[in-house]
């Protein structure tokens, strides 16, 4: 008989990754809101094991928090904001920003010390303005903006890669605990994002120029081609070039979501919308009167524009 | 001593397509001009063997032309555009539109009776109006438009499937051969592509809307962005989201072929301009103004729109 008989049982293939062997970073985390980035962060934790022990999730309507039990993402589903958050390490707000001022009024007096609050809004000015009066003093907000998405939406539109290799920005108002900034930080980075600090109203200025423009520009496009007479019309979707077909891509999104951005972002956005159009009429100008060197010298611009982010891995 | 044992040679497997039974539909197609467009034409002829018995390729260097040679896309390589076109039963003007005046006027003298001039270029008014004056009665003007590209240029960006599942544009002016028009459907079909036929005028201001617009939009966002602040700019470029960088992606492309392209759509693309502008205006004023039912109506038409688009087959 032999106690001591060395065996070796084959139970898998192990992935040692720093993250994967780490301590889950939350015990709860709750998402208000559960669509596109709120159910890639459930399916995220789900999957990495590394960001929380327990995932709350909330929704508007029973009929969504339905199909995140048949989605088995969450481990709870909460169809009253203040329910979710009253056991959470972290709540985070991913509704559209424009309903976050009566989601931070519901759920302040619910939050447990020490929590952490957060958000994945576009708009970061604001989400400070709408949020942190309705939090109690022993709670932090650390406000973040994960630039990463699709043209879908809802809690079936997620899925556990989104944030892989993407920037998250992190606002923090001035004096924020840097405990919790460094927590957050954390949570991104094993969400597989890349993450920068910045100031809010910088942050709005960047995103309104590479984000929150070009979608106005796509959305207006599409109402100028459909306001053409009929036969016009018809053929723009037959003979949708590139150029059109890009602008369409971008335009296929959430309407709510982008219409709280723009109101949300309102300042930023009319500051580069009207340095955008005084451009446009200087290209127009250069048009009817014919100057080419104008022209063209725009045009190497864009080049180098786009040569530059290539150079950057951006592109 | 046997004469007649029947043989079996294997000489590779042949493709039995119905174009590839095909006689060639052109002895001689002479290239005017051989970038992306005309290279693209040089290869579909090699790959597909149904167009043109000969190819003559043309560039304003030699040392373009030597490339050619390397590239061995063409039969010959002519320096002259008179050269060129001389045995030419099909002359095809690949430059940008803004040559088309002086390419035609060199070459008028020196078509061949019955042979057909086409071009690729992007807009078709202007191109009637530089090429026609230039040919002499027993030669057929049918202008073209490829809808294909891509943001690369020069003979060795061509390929031979450029024009595959493509739209071609054909704009034959009034009283054009109906047999010259039949011939390059003929001939772009072989390409590969889809063939319509349709008014010159409407053609321009489809293209500003699909194709020209979205460009010039694009070229100016990049300028736009490029004269922020600097710490905004250098942002600007590290997290580029989706949106702007769509955006460079279009703003890529050849200098001289889209300055020749605006200053040749002049009133199309100023009239679309002004309708966009009007647009955004708009926007700006629900943005400013808080009309969240206009943002949201616009978000939607552009939705609607996306979706149209994928019902086509053209996203």
């Amino acid at each position: 008989m032999q106690l001591l008989t060395p065996s070796l049982i084959f139970v898998g293939y192990i992935h040692m990754s720093e993250l994967q062997t780490a301590a889950p970073l939350f015990n709860t985390v709750a998402l208000i809101g559960i669509g596109l980035i709120g159910s890639s962060i459930a399916r995220a934790a789900r999957v990495r094991g590394t960001l929380a022990c327990r995932v709350v999730a909330n929704a508007r309507t029973s009929a969504t928090l339905n199909r995140v039990r048949e989605l088995g993402i969450a481990d709870t589903c909460e169809l009253a904001p203040e329910d979710a958050v009253a056991d959470a390490d972290c709540v985070i707000l991913c509704t559209p920003v424009g309903a976050f001022a009566s989601v931070a009024e519901s759920i302040g007096p619910h939050l447990k010390p020490g929590a952490i609050v957060t958000d994945v809004g576009s708009t970061k000015q604001s989400a400070i303005r709408d949020i942190l009066p309705h939090l109690p003093e022993n709670v932090h907000l650390v406000p973040g903006h994960p630039m990463a998405g699709t043209e879908f939406s809802g809690p079936d539109a997620g899925f556990s890669d989104l944030f892989e290799g993407r920037w998250t920005l992190l606002t923090p108002p001035p004096g924020t605990n840097p405990e919790a900034i460094a927590k957050m930080k954390e949570f991104w980075k094993r969400c597989g994002a890349m993450v920068s600090v910045m100031d809010p109203g910088h942050h709005d200025r960047v995103v309104a120029i590479v984000s929150h423009l070009p979608h106005l520009i796509a959305f207006t496009i599409c109402g100028t081609a459909d306001d053409l007479a009929d036969e016009t019309r018809q053929e723009v979707l037959q003979f949708a070039a590139s150029g059109f077909r890009d602008f369409t891509r971008i335009a296929a999104s959430d309407p709510v979501m982008w219409r709280d951005i723009f109101l949300n972002n309102r300042d930023a956005l009319l500051e580069m919308l009207a340095r955008f159009t005084e451009d446009t009429q200087a290209m127009a100008r250069a048009v009817r009167w014919g100057d080419a060197a104008y022209i063209e010298d725009k045009v190497h611009r864009g080049r180098k524009i786009r040569q530059a982010l290539i150079d950057l891995k951006q592109a």
